[in-house]
């Protein structure tokens, strides 16, 4: 299998596509995110990249809080308008037609309309070059009753969107439930004499 | 639509399943991870997040490096398998029969077998509580030539898994081409007035 080199580059399949929340000035605004991923499990934290001269990032700064709402499939186009206009120049909740709601942190807007909803307080913040590295306690998940079946979201309820990096910038739904994690491997560790 | 509280919990999607490389001893060693993201554009960062008593962990402090391997979805059983083992007890280089490069870095031991692979220069380490996050740089990135098209990879060709967590942990596929990003969401701003 012969490989090439394609130089430093920030290639990952999946990434998501989140909606970052924050109050900037006393007023929500939200940004799209691929750069995000959990840190810890507990306690429960999570990263979000920004660069630093984003609106939403001085938002983060000024509450030490923020929101990761997950959008669905449907919410493709909301999810990339809020990728490509500045919260400095547009009210995005009102072109989006966003209904807010707080949690527990008070500060953290959040979008009704995306099935899950994270809000997190600011640990730990690293300057790393383009981006602000932020890392992020969840101090609460809020989900839609809609993606819940026995009281636990449903990937397939909630339809998220998977952001797809490289030449081909492009929004992706999940596919088929391929294997069960921690069983479909011990195949491998039983055929070992 | 009404909201239901979940608790402080690490529910994100879509999630990666990488194997995350290192040598321990001078020998290859890969786990399973999905705590993972993108940290910063330029230079190129990365993150992830690994228990403290990892086997992958030690070698990652040995050495400084570590790869970060996407495994294709025919991948899944030896992906699982790297996540409930430990390379402490058993060879995962040899159950899997996986074969093994390097690149600039010299000491990040890479998959031949996974399509894309990136090798990662150690470049903070934060001490969260259950994990040690792990930003890396990434100095290269490796792809099987049979994922490109036009020298670009095809995520279509390179066919990664997406972890999905909470009370079912599942590997699922990706799904449908949704949307160009940077583009869709324009309809929203020409709307407006």
């Amino acid at each position: 299998m012969k490989k090439t080199q394609l130089g430093p580059r920030t290639l990952l399949y999946p990434m998501p596509a989140f909606l970052i929340g924050a109050n900037v000035g006393g007023k929500p605004n939200f940004m799209a995110a691929a750069w995000s991923g959990i840190a810890c499990s507990n306690p429960p934290m999570l990263t979000v990249a920004l660069q630093h001269h984003r609106f939403t990032l001085r938002g983060i700064k000024e509450n030490g809080a923020f929101s990761v709402n997950i959008p669905s499939s449907e919410l493709v186009k909301e999810t990339d308008y809020c990728g490509i206009v500045s919260g400095a120049k547009e009210d995005k909740v009102a072109a989006c037609a966003f209904t807010i709601f707080y949690g527990v942190l008070k500060t953290a807007p959040m979008i009704e309309q995306c099935p899950v909803n994270l809000e997190c307080k600011v640990m730990h913040m690293l300057y790393l070059g383009s981006h602000a590295l932020v890392v992020g306690q969840i101090e609460e998940v809020h989900a839609s009753e809609e993606c819940l079946v026995n009281g636990e979201p449903d990937v397939k309820k909630i339809n998220p969107l998977i952001y797809c990096t490289g030449a081909e910038k492009t929004y992706y739904t999940f596919g088929q439930r391929l294997a069960e994690a921690f069983s479909v491997g011990m195949e491998i560790k039983q055929a070992k004499p």
